[in-house]
């Protein structure tokens, strides 16, 4: 067993930044006493986080978007995201995000949960909400080209999963967070969640 | 419905760099004819990538691991996961940090798929292995303290998520579709995967 105690960060700085991007360089000790120097990325964008939106357009329907994505220049499909803007909350970004990417706005939004990317190196976290009762409602975002929104089932994610532009770990995640959040509900298991 | 032409890439430069990280600055311009610069991240390793190992102790439970994850500054519970050593192909790679990190090497390896980290803006990608039929044999890795390892039933997974230190997206994703892919192959159903 380890011993839980977190290590003290001795020295923080930054080390490289660009316009999105600062890298910060810990010098760590660890509670036995072992010293590391580990590097982390955090975002210098001015919002105040992310949010990610499983939108049903129906019982058994999501819309997922397909969309440039940059880091592997390939197109990509994935829960419809965007960055909350400073002074939004959670669930009028998500609203508005929907309207943005997808041309729908939701009567009822919860949230889920929060989620991480890859917390060992990065402060990135992203909101997941779900958005239930949709209408018809486009608002223009910044996106370079209308992004295409390809609707599945939610009980046929093992079937998403065999397509090959189908690969993002968060939306992966969220989808199947949701699809169980909805059945423990539809069970009316209040143990689940 | 979008022109599914990609982007041209105009110019690509490395605007910031540290020991782990590169940033690149992207011009594009999409089909459209609309142009945005960009940024994204690479890793810098030297390594072929990286691997998450979905271990089961038993048919029933899957091994996790509580870590130290310098992003977030806290404590965080995962599926074990490393870096690809040169040279080192998914399995062998994945053996090696089961046994580094968890004390158990496994008889049977296959790989179940690849997950993307945030594709809009990260080249990151990791490979995810399923591994059975595990025996006791600990590695020396570079772990600056020794992990603790958390046994879980794979049928809990809701009650896993209630957890504040489970929140990874790739891990989440990974043992949902290990989840799924196991129930599948039960039933028979060649059709899942």
């Amino acid at each position: 067993m380890p011993d839980e105690k977190k290590p003290r960060i001795e020295a923080l700085e930054t080390v490289a930044e660009s316009a999105l991007f600062r890298i910060e360089a810990m010098d760590l000790t660890f509670s036995n006493g072992n010293t590391r120097r580990f590097e982390r990325l955090r975002g210098r964008g001015k919002g105040a986080g992310a949010v990610m939106i499983v939108a049903l357009s129906d019982p058994e329907h999501v819309l997922l978007v397909r969309e440039y994505a940059a880091g592997i220049d390939e197109y990509a499909l994935g829960l419809p995201k965007g960055v909350i803007d400073q002074g939004e909350d959670v669930l009028t970004a998500a609203n508005r995000e929907l309207k943005e990417e997808c041309g729908f706005g939701a009567h009822v939004l919860e949230q889920l949960t929060e989620l991480s990317l890859a917390p060992n190196y990065m402060s990135h976290r992203i909101q997941v909400v779900l958005a239930q009762e949709l209408y018809e409602e486009r608002l223009d975002g910044d996106e370079p080209e209308p992004l295409e929104t390809v609707r599945v089932r939610l009980d046929e994610l093992g079937e998403l999963l065999t397509r090959a532009d189908v690969h993002e770990g968060r939306s992966i995640a969220a989808l199947f967070m949701a699809r169980e959040y909805l059945r423990a509900r539809e069970e009316n298991d209040a143990s689940w969640w």
